[in-house]
């Protein structure tokens, strides 16, 4: 809907007297960075970047751009990867000034954050009470707190401590019509009444606006022990996770897998790292056992584990870190993997889930299906095992031309989707849908939960105001769902 | 709204022909006990009780009644605390029939169930698994896993395992005007959408009806210590809890309180209870540490935990069971207190949180507020103090009239949930809100937010008839709240 320079200049106006002119950025230069993702496959515009400098003044926002029917999308450390963040007119609304932490609570094991806050600074202020905040992915150091529960962020932490979702005692809301829901409850049970605080995390700004959020902390661990483990094969892998599980149950807090192409690209492009096993192995898992119990001992506990596994003809060989730094090392390996794809050329890339059951099965059927619909392609298939969660990414054939080999994203996500879909799993596991997924969950997902999803949104939007396009399309305006 | 004679033998008519003669019931007898709850406050009206035996009739129950214009309560085991099964009118759709285990798949760590398995069975099957499925409460013998999750039922394992929300993964619903949504997905990680799930776990009901559900297994504990220990007060109770949880962490799966007078009771009314600790003690806690390590020896970590509270002063006793029998015999003491309340009287009954920093404020507070308000009343708090969920019941005095006494419940919700709200407790902690919180919650909510409860009610149920008056009351002709 294209809108009036009177409407356009009376909201500028109203949000200039409001948030102080400074916080009201125009000029093409200051808000170009908020119009871009971090991979650079979108591009879109905007009349302005606000940045309220409170829960109010995120308030007053909405309620100006309600009443003057603007689109608002709000955006943290803008490090989505599904263009859930980009605006497509409209004003994005930035919470990058509401970084306080309101309280450290170690009393009550949760902690009282702004929306603003940087995720490592939530990890910092948590540490130093003492505590462990046990959310983490590779941006962390720029992704702001309000964008992983907007997106129920994932990561490595999620076999031991749950996605962001079940990090989350309580949230403060800025709702579409801009008044402000109070949730911020540091309450392990609480049924009083619906449980709003799950409609919001996950919804990707497209309902209301996140501005503070009580978390739950956790018992720092006094024993790590991480692991590097080659195999013959993903299904052994999963064999692997499956006995480990069982035996160290709430030990076990990482459960990652790289294939050897994984690990080669990794060696060939981060400088100093190491290989850590000396021979070469299909598959390798990184594993990791913590605990808070004084006596544990968790070098000897993934020792047995891995030594009986090896015995038992399970593995072919391991590493186990001696040290901290040592265990550091071991990680990077698995999270340098994120970053180096790029250095291999045009990727494109699937962040699905199975059932843990049929986690062999997807990774064999939908490798050879791929590799078959384009010879020379090089499966990068990655990430949280553990979780049943894979990037099941796809690097370029060497040579081919990059955007060539993009433009055939569509019908790589078909291949793999329909895999992903037949056994049962999500096309969208822990990135969201956002813009590039939107038309794969139209497609996918069960029609009276689609339909649903619609409902939900036209009765908390009824203007689609909210981060418009994103999850679900309810106008014709929409913004395309794949790059352009 | 009273219904025409006409309507009424249409719809029955209907429902007949749909289900079979026998699985829709009219006679008094044979529906009386569906209106009425487990404690004889509340007693409703049906015009019958129909037994749908899959999804699909559920389905069709609810279209019929959608197009007859008649309310539809769904009831499992009919074991809630808050009346919020009991009907006012229309239909009572059970869901007894539907009471298959669909699947049991140990590699997923997942079983699939229908809405009218007995939770035990739950239990029984996962063990027959060799895997732990661990909701548990009192009434789990009969309590149907439709009604724990309409509820988000919390129980003795949430401090481990998390509250009957967070042991689900999928669900299928049947939505108000009778549609199928199938989110039955056994995975870890989904951000495909809105998390649908959680709108419709804990909504009691009023915006669907629960017909199966993915639920999460974990491996069996292969080593279990319980502990009874002897306090001076609340406040060291608390205390001895926030270390042990700092200490032990994931190995502490319960923690449980209970005053002198709960235990005098027990020990009173309950054949062969056996008094577990010499002296006497203020306050009592149950402990429990358990743990799937095959390495683990909780006994002595139980030994080594306790043994430093006793020698640091903050505890004044403690025994541990030494066999299963003996630790059962502990559990027992706890769990009977559910049940002996009723042989002292009239109890007015408060399912309350607060932050467990301030637990210990909440119960000197109320107590001191209460026996200020009735001299001779007998506080019995009691619960999951780990968990910040203290049943704050209070037995009447000695040789008062029941019903006199019970006529007071509003004045003592008024004196312990002003106290609850000044701490940013919950007043619904685990039983949910039903009936007899409707109008309490009405109070304490934030106001936007149970705006939007309403809100989202009226956009699921636009003629209110899943349910009707219980959580929040939309029309004017809504049951009423407190027992009568």
């Amino acid at each position: 809907m294209p809108l009036s320079q009177d409407t356009t200049h009376v909201l500028l106006a109203t949000l200039r007297e409001r948030l102080g002119d400074r916080h009201v950025l125009t000029e093409p230069d200051d808000i170009a960075p908020a119009l871009v993702e971090s991979r650079g496959l979108y591009r879109g515009t905007a009349l302005a970047v606000v940045r309220p400098g409170s829960t109010e003044e995120v308030a007053a926002t909405v309620r100006a751009c309600a009443e003057a029917g603007v689109p608002i999308v709000a955006q943290g450390g803008n490090t989505g990867l599904t263009g859930g963040g980009v605006p497509y007119g409209g004003v994005v609304l930035s919470l990058a000034r509401l970084n306080r932490v309101r309280s450290v609570d170690p009393g009550d094991a949760a902690i009282t954050v702004e929306a603003g806050v940087i995720l490592a600074d939530v990890q910092a202020a948590a540490d130093e009470a003492g505590m462990l905040f046990p959310l983490s992915y590779a941006s962390e150091g720029s992704a702001r707190i309000g964008g992983s529960l907007a997106t129920n962020a994932g990561g490595t932490a999620v076999l031991a401590y749950g996605n962001a979702r079940d990090l989350v005692l309580g949230l403060e809301v800025v709702l579409a019509d801009g008044r402000i829901w109070n949730g911020l409850k540091a309450l392990r049970k609480n049924n009083a009444g619906y449980d709003l605080k799950h409609l919001f995390i996950g919804s990707e700004g497209t309902l209301g606006i996140i501005t503070a959020a009580v978390l739950k902390l956790f018992p720092k661990p006094v024993s790590r022990s991480v692991g590097f483990v080659g195999l013959p094969s993903f299904r052994t892998a999963v064999g692997l996770f499956q006995r480990m599980s069982r035996a160290a149950d709430r030990d076990l807090t990482a459960f990652e897998v790289l294939p050897r192409f994984g690990l080669e690209i990794v060696l060939k492009h981060v400088p100093g790292a190491v290989r850590p096993l000396a021979g070469d192995h299909a598959v390798y898992a990184l594993v990791e056992l913590s605990s808070t119990r004084p006596d544990a001992d968790t070098a000897s506990e993934l020792e047995g584990l891995l030594g009986s596994a090896i015995e038992d003809g399970l593995i072919e060989d391991a590493t186990i870190g001696t040290s901290e730094a040592q265990n550091t090392g071991l990680w990077s390996l698995r999270e340098h993997l994120s970053d180096v794809q790029k250095a291999e050329g045009g990727s494109i890339k699937h962040d699905v889930s199975v059932p843990l059951s049929r986690l062999a099965d997807f990774l064999e059927q939908a490798t050879e299906a791929c590799e078959r619909e384009m010879p020379g392609l090089r499966v990068c298939a990655f990430g949280h095992a553990g979780d049943g969660n894979i990037h099941f990414n796809l690097s370029q054939p060497v040579g081919m031309d990059k955007a060539a080999y993009l433009a055939e994203w569509s019908r790589f996500n078909r291949i793999v989707h329909d895999i992903v879909s037949s056994m049962g799993g999500s096309i969208a596991a822990e990135h969201g849908v956002g813009l590039i997924k939107r038309e794969e969950l139209a497609l996918y997902a069960d029609p009276v939960g689609l339909d649903l999803m619609r409902h939900l949104k036209a009765a908390l939007d009824p203007h689609d105001l909210m981060n418009p396009g994103k999850i679900v399309a309810l106008g014709d305006d929409a913004p395309p769902a794949l790059p352009v």
